[in-house]
């Protein structure tokens, strides 16, 4: 321990994830390959413990639960969403300082890098030696400058083998309940709802439609689509997503939904699927079942891609080596290598680059009628999320 | 085929499950190893195809196609919930007759045994031979007579994956968003929610709580154990019925509902986890998230029990052989044998038993609080439902 110039402190912020815990992981184990790192601090419940100077002793856990958390979901180190102010700052600095923390790394998203280059430049203002590099992490994968965001294929996977089997309900129900609604994570950006369309194999497979919030549809589009739909084969599978609009900011079928409000005097809002869902219902006469698994898309660990827990953890230890490297700020990005065979490669960017900023789904990801994704969209997510398995069955229609 | 003594005719009815198919499988490749049996058909969408006499063939299809039915979701036949009444008697001899079917056996539940037994009756009192072997599936895991239902295991063994992942993301974000309600199928009986249990690996494991339609619970009881264990952990899980109940016929939390109508016209309803959130959060003031897999918990194959799925098949292989034993009506029945070693054999129930019979969660089987499961549901469900693989870790609380 004598020659380490300073202790780590790590932390997790925002949603969790079935990966987050995997490039936690990755940061402590690569923390321990170092001598030039003291003390490895967690950060109990992100920034706030930083604050509160609530600090997880990471060197005490044994080498089996460190392990573990390659396959454990949830955020160990507990996480927060708090957005740090100037007023926080000289708290910040003293901690920083009473714990001798030279290396800090946030796992999170667009919050977090904005959080961590808060912190950077806070130190470097006054003078204090800490090296910031961030760690991406988030299933709505809305980061800049990396090719996709750790979190994101798992969720993704799960909502495509989701909807896969949900569709396989629903067609089996048949006309006396043909249209599902799988409502699916994403206020503004439809990188997960667009997963969905993974699900299909071959032609009529579910999803039926894709409705992200990047291309709005009108009310009377949405009507005339599923209608089409339903005269085709009897069922229309939907992945719409929570955030999907009918015109810029507007919810789609926001005047469906109920008026009144509960007996506390709150607003009943539900979520979009249940003011569409009374729409369809309406004005087609269709009955309507929705799926809203939730917070189920970003826990459920046996939908996990292999290659999400595997880049997580691979970004979590590049984090530390870039901040050993000598680099004073950045977060870890996937770079896409060229050629048939997936592979990314790991790059830096600067926090200061991607901090309050959004990636959203491009125009060529969606199809012209803002209804389904694109080839281009599948060439991008297929290899993120893997081979569905085992491959389904239908019987021929011979009819005797 | 001239040994042949009749046709087979085969259906699905009721909610699809992922073991459905495995049982139909069971039906057709017992089918084909008896001369006694020339065409066998597929009703399509259950008894509505008998009805109309639509049937698929289901000698034309691969044997590739029959046996990738063992791990495909849905009901490939098309299921229906339509109930027989006498009205419809003269048509189904006369399909019947038509169809030269003498071996009949449909997959389903309480309503689908009720439909068999009809058949039956009627074609003895026609002094039409018909075998009517019914096969058991339904998620619920209410059928009389049998140890448990095909289909309830894999649904069980979803819920209880998806409760210890989600767990671990509401344990993640702690206070900020403490409180989770994951709605879980069952009008009537709480078997699948009371899987929920299985979850749990260790002490403070979620889930912390769990409502079925059994036991019902009072609001103030209700708000006293959310209330304890938030106390106790700073977050709770909650696995609700939505069939959970305040009072005998009276759905928790109802008058927490939004009183006013849609934009149709229609009230409004919600599920009883969005009541019991509304009542959560004005009483405690803390925030409630809902997780609602709906269809997913029956459909999920990645998450189903191997041992349902060979059940599943293993009864419907036995319905056939039982209706060429002669054997005139009945349905398939799992009888678990004693000893440590999980294993069923298998029996035969009367259909006219079974036909408008529920079996509710006995009353032992929850704790007196009526707020958890009993050792004796963990002693009856955990062989069903399988290990959980991985084993989760938790970082010890070693604080600096």
């Amino acid at each position: 321990m004598s020659k380490a110039k300073g202790n780590l402190a790590v932390g997790q912020s925002g949603g969790p994830t079935v990966a987050i815990n995997s490039s936690l992981c990755g940061v402590i184990q690569e923390a321990m390959a170092h001598d030039e790192i003291g003390e490895i601090y967690g950060m109990y419940r992100g920034i706030r413990g930083l604050l509160q100077d609530q600090f997880i002793d990471l060197r005490r856990q044994s080498s089996e639960v460190i392990e573990g958390l390659r396959h454990t979901p949830g955020a160990a180190l507990g996480t927060v969403r708090y957005k740090v102010t100037p007023k926080d700052y000289e708290r910040i600095l003293e901690v920083l300082k009473k714990r001798n923390i030279r290396y800090l790394h946030y796992i999170g998203g667009n919050d977090s890098a904005d959080t961590s280059w808060q912190l950077y430049k806070l130190a470097a203002d006054a003078g204090y030696e800490l090296h910031v590099i961030g760690v991406p992490k988030t299933v709505d994968n809305d980061l800049w400058a990396t090719d996709h965001c750790p979190g994101y294929p798992s969720a993704a996977r799960f909502v495509a083998m989701a909807v896969r089997d949900t569709g396989r309900d629903t067609e089996a129900m048949g006309p006396e309940s043909p249209v599902k609604i799988v409502e699916i994570m994403g206020r503004n950006a439809g990188w997960l709802t667009a997963a969905a369309a993974l699900a299909r194999e071959e032609e009529g497979d579910a999803p039926h439609l894709v409705y992200v919030p990047e291309r709005p549809v009108s009310v009377e589009q949405l009507v005339e689509d599923v209608k089409r739909c339903y005269e085709e084969r009897e069922h229309v599978v939907i992945a719409m997503s929570e955030g999907a609009q009918e015109a810029p900011g507007k919810t789609l079928g926001e005047e469906y939904a109920p008026k009144e409000v509960d007996a506390f005097g709150h607003r009943m809002k539900g979520g979009v699927s249940d003011f569409v869902a009374t729409l369809l219902t309406g004005r087609l006469g269709l009955k309507v079942r929705l799926d809203k698994p939730n917070y189920i898309q970003r826990s459920l660990m046996v939908c996990a891609s292999p290659i999400d827990l595997e880049e997580a953890y691979r970004v979590g230890r590049q984090a530390v080596k870039e901040a050993i490297a000598g680099r004073m700020e950045g977060m870890i990005t996937l770079i896409r290598d060229p050629g048939p065979e997936y592979h990314c490669s790991l790059g830096v960017a600067s926090l200061g680059d991607i901090a309050n900023r959004e990636r959203m789904l491009p125009p060529e990801f969606m199809n012209e009628a803002g209804n389904y994704p694109t080839e281009a969209f599948f060439a991008y997510a297929r290899p993120l999320i893997g081979e569905l398995q085992p491959k389904y069955v239908r019987l021929t229609k011979y009819f005797v």
